[in-house]
């Protein structure tokens, strides 16, 4: 009995964001309520040298679709960091969670002891083992952005919970 | 070629406690250069009905724990949650991962398929598949907390990195 490399990847990243996503839609109605701008949310900091919340979707979106690319040694398609809107941030969400749907889980399942490059900042590169790169590269930067997003959102008021956070995941209430 | 159970938790738990530990050093150190009484530190919040930085860090420290014990089908040791020093969480953390590292792998290794059983609040339980539990559950959940206590410091203006998240991570710089 054991893991594989696309069983925890793939469903994590798309459950994580399409959470995301349906957590976007209360952000809208929060902001449809208050009247205001839905920009004011999407621009908030949780400090000023942190990503604003456009920013943080956009990375969690590009660390699900990169990395798992990485590990299907396949090329990822790029898309512009140029959302401002909810809408424009939700629609990023539903090209990523279409392109991870692509992957033939295979490819990943294949990717554990594979040497695996990736870019660090502007000028760096970092080289891990497939599996360390998933557990302790991909997942744990993944989650960071999830959780920055999902904090901003709950400091401006937004009702959302932990459920809203784990989004559809296979659990069964007892 | 795939991932064991076992690979996709221990480490990740223990290299994530670790680098709590670390960050909470410099908590410390931020604390002693300010002034401040670090307790100040340790009862902020992100928002009002969000954990306070001291329950993040039990929280995350318990979800390491709690999880691998159950993976392994064993009891875990039960802890106070009375810790309010940053000194007092530093022994919590220690004493987690000094349990993680009685964890005999391949009992953990074999709870892939099996139904895990667990607390969800304080009237309901969840169950899950173990592999689920570990993917969708224990490992989201266990990086939501070690994020918001990052966050916290983050906001309170400690100067700590995404390298400080990550922690002590098998990574080779090229």
């Amino acid at each position: 009995m054991s893991l594989s490399m696309s069983q925890s990847s793939l469903p994590a990243f798309t459950i994580g964001l399409n959470a995301l996503s349906a957590i976007l839609d209360k952000a809208q109605d929060f902001a449809n309520v208050k009247k205001i701008d839905s920009t004011v949310l999407t621009v908030w900091r949780l400090a000023p040298d942190m990503f604003a919340f456009a920013r943080q979707i956009q990375v969690a979106a590009d660390l699900a679709k990169n990395a798992s690319a990485r590990l299907a040694g396949i090329e990822a398609p790029r898309f512009e960091d140029d959302e401002t809107t909810i809408e424009q941030l939700k629609t990023r969400l539903s090209k990523s969670v279409a392109f991870l749907s692509t992957i033939d889980p295979s490819q990943i399942d294949a990717s554990a002891e594979r040497e695996i490059t990736f870019p660090l900042g502007t000028d760096n590169q970092g080289r891990m083992k497939g599996s360390d790169y998933l557990n302790h590269f991909a997942l744990p930067n993944f989650y960071f952005h999830l959780t920055a997003a999902y904090a901003i959102l709950r400091q401006c008021g937004v009702e959302i919970g932990k459920r809203d956070f784990l989004g559809a995941i296979p659990i069964t209430m007892i």
